[in-house]
């Protein structure tokens, strides 16, 4: 890895995407997922690099809705385990949450791989789902469209950071409420899903740890699904494009003034 | 590689994507370069994927800086050839420019084949320079600051599409006239520039080979650097910071109706 200096302007964000090629190299990030993290990158600089209120609201719901529901599932990538491995484990627990390895770029090999990161932060041997593949999403290419029976085919609820859109849309119309974490306030994704947090996963997970231990107040029972129908998805993802239109407006006179 | 369908709403997005991995594994593309072609993708993206007005009226000014200069460079990377080759080639017989190969992860193989790739594409062998490392930038550690003394070292204008900040700052330090092409209109590249072109930078190079063909007026002599101070930086990436501003607030009600 090469020596980035701590005072660099972007040291944190250029230690993250040294992280994420080490990921690559080690055969758990597929290479797309280096593009993807770049588009990541680039929407989270935009946001200001912090969490807007109305992504920190989105987490606090979907934590109470994770909790709630009887089975819900918790889909890991590549990217995902390299930039927050200990928190979806940590998540996972809180809200007693399955773990399922769910690719776009499917392989036996790096479902291991990921499945490994999970166990060296603590998710117990044998509980992490996804090299079964004993169901299928239904509309999604045969490799892509594997999952696990126990995990995503019967889940209710599903967390699903750092998604495609084609997923997205499948698993809506299995009957699944799915929570996104995407940095794109536009993708399908975001649109598609019942309560999109746009925020980088690492900070949106640290924040839902946080409800998640706040929130011992019980279950919902069966409220928890009122909770999905009264969140207006649409007005809230406006609400982020509005911020992000006005930071940049407002970073003008900013940087004006240098 | 992957097929895609056609009909994929992100098909054109999706080809690029596989084209700069596979160029990647041909040893061309760094692998953080992966990284920042994500970060393009998302800013094309908020844009429109088109040319906004701002940027076609820098790229006019860049291309009449560029052919009354008389020594101008396009400093080219591995992300730049994948996405433009020919573009580069064109550009630089239309304007009279020096082509050098010039990267952040330099590697004696990547320049060769980097050289490789515009030589197919129709450079005559041998007048790519980058190889020869006879010269440098002063305030670029070791390996990132090696150009060369005909090229870059000997400079007045140097086009710089897809740069990295350090390298945009330290060209100014030289007192080279800096373009760019950064699709971020907030990146240090981009608000160190004399002129910076957020756009595509395939699109950005187009737009500029046609500009360069119709621009037959002849030079404007050392007047081209009355063309650059006059040209107010600032102004226009604010310009294009309104733009993408009034585009997420308008795509809003847009994505509301579907």
């Amino acid at each position: 890895m090469t020596d980035i200096p701590e005072n660099h302007p972007r040291y944190r964000s250029l230690v993250t995407r040294e992280r994420i090629v080490q990921g690559m190299r080690d055969g758990i990030v597929a290479e797309a997922g280096l593009i993807a993290h770049g588009r990541g990158e680039a929407l989270d600089y935009l946001m200001g690099e912090r969490t807007l209120p109305e992504a920190r609201k989105a987490e606090e719901i979907a934590v109470r809705v994770m909790k709630s529901a009887d089975r819900s599932v918790i889909s890991v990538n590549g990217n995902t385990v390299i930039l927050a491995a200990r928190e979806i484990v940590e998540l996972a627990e809180l809200t007693e949450s399955v773990i399922e390895v769910n690719l776009f770029h499917r392989t036996p090999e790096r479902i291991s791989r990921i499945t490994s990161v999970l166990e060296k932060v603590g998710a117990a041997e044998g509980v992490v789902l996804g090299a079964e593949a004993d169901a299928r999403i239904p509309g999604l290419d045969s490799e892509r469209g594997k999952c696990s029976a126990a995990g995503i085919g019967n889940a209710e609820v599903i967390l699903v950071p750092l998604e495609d859109g084609d997923r997205a849309e499948a698993l809506k119309r299995m009957g699944k409420i799915v929570i996104c974490i995407d940095l794109n306030p536009l993708s399908r994704t975001s649109r598609t899903s019942d309560i999109a947090i746009a925020d980088e996963v690492g900070r949106a997970l640290r924040n839902m740890i946080v409800f998640a231990r706040e929130n011992d107040a019980g279950t919902l029972g069966t409220d928890w699904r009122k909770l999905v129908e009264d969140f207006d998805n649409q007005a809230h993802l406006d609400g982020i494009l509005n911020r992000i239109a006005d930071r940049l407006v407002g970073l003008r006179s900013e940087l004006d003034g240098q």
